[in-house]
């Protein structure tokens, strides 16, 4: 386990979003799945969005109140075929939640599956785009999550795939809304390839869990490039390890989903937890909160809302981090270099220890500037340590100056 | 070879099937192909039908009379294109035949190809999806076997391969009567993904044989996850490793098909045995007789009619059982710790050792709760052998408590 | 090298076809391209009738005559799209040597590609099938080898390759005259899974070429099961590895191809043609000469005129022979058996060592009859050699007793 | 590192292009992206087509000036929808450009994607084929590059590409005019299976970067046969790895492209630009510069003009070198010998040294006439080695003969 983290300039970037369109940077929020599942009604929602004012989450970007699988009734209106929401959760309806929660200045998402059914077995949007598009437009819904369950095998290539989520990109354009298009195929037929353009996040993988590094068979895979079982109970340092390739595919407006965010849900440590958030943060996943807002421990907010990590995540560079190199380690599992280019001039790498014991190594300033070449590797640069905090009590503590091959120290 | 399977509480779960619809629970029954292969008339099977009553099987949940492959004419009506029997074997007719199970109380299925011509080269389905669905429901039946056998081509994509499956699927349903659907694809293209919902079951392999772990190249993918070549001849314990990525995909109404049981047909030891059912039953496979039931051991009646393995089958729960760890041993072969959890706060785990010596192996409640977390890993529970007997006769005797962890000895 | 091939009885099997159709067993001939390439001319396809005849070879099964790429004009007939011969290589035409062919009581075949071009960039018969198809039946051929250069694309799934073949299929059955369908799509998208039923052959890897087992990346995949470039410049022993699963597609009139027999032609000593020759019979491969037959060696002649091992080819039970084990040798390479079960209670095995280094192995009875089971593997049978002759000059010596396990010895 | 290459004949074989047509032997010339990325204008590209002048490039066969991605204005014309250039950059429009690269006795080439945008963001050519076509050929255009970009998901079997792929190959040949067609799909779903009658040469991989051997996950890939996300970042080494089972499937007017040359950039060693050029010219690749040829050093112009080397690329034999083994070595890396027969009885074969260190390796000859057999390899034969000159200042002295088995010496 990983938990070190260094800039190797002093000032916190500055986060410029330029651009028209959604998600220019990666979007950020909360959800309700990995905490409540379908649990949900409308005061969880309601409470859980005042909860990110209370806390200040707001202000740091977490703007997406985002309800998962379950807000459905048992079946849609049976005379318009329109979408209707569960009464006995949502007694006053999905648009008087959605209503809330812009008022308090933030924005409202909802979730539906490209199949016969959701995950949850709710009924689904498969042929239905058009109207269930309208819908939450007239709902004023901001972000659709779309997931993948029971899709009637209209997958096997990217064009079969295409077909059946542009269906409801080309609806939700066609709302006139400003929509956020969150596809969640969990990297079937390849989203990195196929959706640049139809979509502003793709899930790469089968569904997270709260574990660092645990693999058992539900998420068969060791790659997601042409994985035909994305499956789901996904440990963290696997995810990390199925992102690597496919970072250089993401960029303003595009971005590899990571899966939601597991900090404060207790399953792993606090360094753990460190090291997801702040490889999230690097590969410019969607950082949407997964815990309970409504309460939270200290160790929890102080990792959600470290605002030089965010800062990375929002850096208009756009850009997630390289991994340079993964060396095998004798004790099993592996050491990593990450490495990422800012604007201004500044560059975040991470050095990522997924073996069970601690370890020292040498990174060479070479390898840092990868993309730089020998010039930079050459040179001489202010190091700062994003999860120390400086005297005035900011994140990106300077902890020296590097040049030519530093030691860093990774605690297991 | 395994054949320790243990309980964590000692009373046997009841089993209650609560939604309409068929195969709530894995289906039921015993089949032609495995003991008689083509070598089949209408008194084998009401041989057989008889025979399950008269041993008892019916009430354990032995419902489903089936006949496999090989029951064809030679071509099909000239006039009317409807399938039919071979009058040298049924000279009273399917239907005759499906009457007599019927009135034995249990129910009566039959089998086809959706291809031109079946695996033993009669006359197919493909193509003729109505009319045979048609004159299936006319005779009585209750249950379809659909295999692959001669597909001219149609696969190589979900999307393909559903739409060849979803024909009959469609037939079957217009029919009015409720008939049992059980793909037979081999896994190709990935059921699992793409049949949930036109399926009530679907093969995940090439065909058994009755063999614990003998490897030879007829059987040659080492996972179904995307085998181009499922061929036969697959050894018991490859069966349920190919099995393990794949409980995921299952539940109410659609199974996992691990293929027919060879229990007493002679290739494998009483243990081996044992571990076959056992995990079979835990993998939530339809249990599907595949031995002479008219003429018995007691060690094979003995194995079937274990009603507390048959109940972890038929638990409500519905998810199969996860494969929580398979850990590599010198001597060759690997130990493997599968878990699955029942409704009414019960767990089964099972140790699988396919090394050729015997085991002693500790198992931690860490594991066997890899889905109830920490604070179920540190209490205290019943433990019970669902392959021992107390001293009322009943499967299950108490063996004493688990805390912690706790050692496991399991035969070669 | 290996050389040892036992049949488990004396007298040689007796060969039977019984069905109507083509190909009951594999097709036996002889084909232009192995030796001469595109230097063709109709005294090379006549001469080498001939001396089929005069070395008897007829009389063995060899019976088709088949004129590989290269005898086609440089366009079709610019008025009717008809296919039209090289009138510089065939003077008289093609149908002329066709007569001369039947007349010699011979089968005459010819060659195109599914693709706009053949190999040797002649015109191909891609949607040309109908007139090319009358064609070849007007000038009387009997078999067609069908290749894969030039496809344009149309390849990538089962569906798409199937609707490619079966066009020719359906347009030579449309003829009306019996011509063997001998596909060569190089094993692309699996024709073992998609052609059994529009085919009586199906090449299964890129061509062979005259070595043992000289490897380099003209022939790159390791497995046919779903390799993306068949290439060319396949040692043999490779082949036969490739052949290993594919056996338990092949039957009566569609058969596996391991391609045409380089016996003869130099590349290998005599043990290793004894080899070659041995296990393309064993796999049911077409045995298709590829020497030059107007000039061959007395071993070559002897080799191809084994009538035991043809017999094996020729035996009417019809399934290729099962590869039972295959064990790594630490020189490298490995030793293999494989065994097959005749008509007439008779059974082949084969011992094949592609180590460096001469092996002495260990064989069980209860692996030879991995499909009859332990009481067959505990009897005493009947050992003959069918590469030794016994005193009155037949193949097939005995050469004793076998019980149990016995040890042979396979030279390098 | 590797960087001897040696010809076994003295003389430096003579080039003849026979046939019409385009791309007889591979393309040479200059692009601008390597090095001036989307830096370019007008005068980038005309002071270039100077300079290859200056130096005497054209002669030795650099004829295409190439205009890559950033030339093309925000959006097409509103009105035709034809493609419009970026005024800012070409003020006097791209046909003057392609005038003036004319007037200096050279050709002019373009650049567009398949997709909706090119990988640059501009708008491409998906959909626009005919228009856009047209277009160029009313410039003068004489060569398209056509990248993968933005391709909407229309790719994932051979048959998909290859109907986007000839869209626009078709409308090229619809202008009446010689357009070279340069294909740039990254190796996805095998060009050199379907796109060998479409376009005269095609990418195998992602874009190459300019090192030796180094790896990071932007080519994630180990093999190109199915390689689903063919990504950046390729070093040289690997590209030569990715090329060696290609070879067979290229030839007269259709190359496999191993991406334009990096040589005179900066960030190889002058023996690894060496390997680079000269692997390149074997692999009978395009030869397309992509350093600033208005300012090179005296090593880099060396290299580029070895004429031996050339001619080796433009020997009318054809076909690519084969690589005849790859051994590992235990410092990491390996030895490969690779050998291509040229007309006039001249074979040229290579040792390519990609470990750390410096090795010494014996060669036989009967691996260097893999395909010219035993009576070749026991020859005696003139060495010579094309990276040193004679007394005559001629690339290619003699260095004695080789016979049996000769010592190499390869520097790491």
């Amino acid at each position: 386990m990983a938990r070190k983290l260094l800039a190797l300039v002093s000032a916190v970037p500055v986060v410029v979003a330029l651009n028209n369109g959604l998600a220019l940077t990666p979007q950020m929020g909360w959800n309700t799945w990995n905490h409540f599942g379908c649990g949900i009604n409308q005061d969880t929602i309601v409470n859980s969005a005042k909860a990110l004012i209370s806390n200040g989450l707001d202000k740091l970007g977490y703007e997406y109140v985002l309800v998962d699988d379950c807000w459905q009734a048992d079946a849609r209106d049976p005379d318009t075929g329109a979408p209707v929401e569960d009464k006995s959760k949502f007694p006053d309806g999905i648009k008087a939640v959605a209503d809330q929660v812009h008022s308090l200045g933030l924005k409202f998402g909802i979730y539906s599956s490209a199949g016969t059914y959701t995950c949850g077995g709710k009924f689904g949007s498969l042929d239905y785009e058009e109207i269930d598009a309208k819908t939450y437009a007239s709902w004023g819904v901001d972000y659709l999550k779309y997931d993948n369950c029971n899709n009637e095998g209209r997958a096997g290539t990217p064009q079969i795939s295409y077909e059946r989520y542009n269906n409801m990109s080309q609806a939700l354009n066609a709302t006139g809304r400003p929509i956020l298009y969150s596809m969640c195929n969990w990297g079937e037929d390849g989203p990195w390839n196929f959706a640049v353009n139809i979509a502003n996040s793709w899930r790469i993988s089968g569904d997270i869990y709260d574990n660092f590094d645990r693999y058992d068979d539900r998420c068969p895979c060791t790659s997601m490039l042409d994985c035909k079982l994305a499956g789901f109970h996904c440990a963290m340092s696997r995810i990390i390890d199925f992102s690597a390739p496919l970072g250089q595919k993401a960029g303003k407006g595009h971005w590899n989903d990571l899966d939601m965010l597991e900090v404060g849900n207790g399953g792993m440590t606090y360094d753990e937890y460190v090291t997801h958030f702040s490889m999230w943060a690097l590969a410019k996943s969607p950082l949407i909160l997964g815990n309970d807002v409504t309460d939270m421990s200290d160790e929890t907010k102080q990792i959600i809302t470290n605002d030089a990590i965010i800062a990375v995540n929002k850096d208009t560079n756009g850009s997630p981090a390289i991994r340079v190199w993964k060396k095998p380690v004798s004790q099993g599992g592996d050491i990593q270099l990450w490495s990422i280019t800012l604007v201004n001039y500044q560059w975040v790498f991470a050095v990522l220890n997924t073996s069970p014991v601690n370890q020292t190594v040498d990174i060479s300033l070479l390898d840092v500037f990868i993309d730089q070449g020998s010039s930079f590797g050459s040179g001489t640069f202010t190091l700062s340590d994003l999860w120390q905090k400086d005297s005035s009590g900011n994140w990106g503590a300077s902890v020296g100056n590097a040049q030519g091959t530093f030691t860093v120290s990774v605690n297991s």
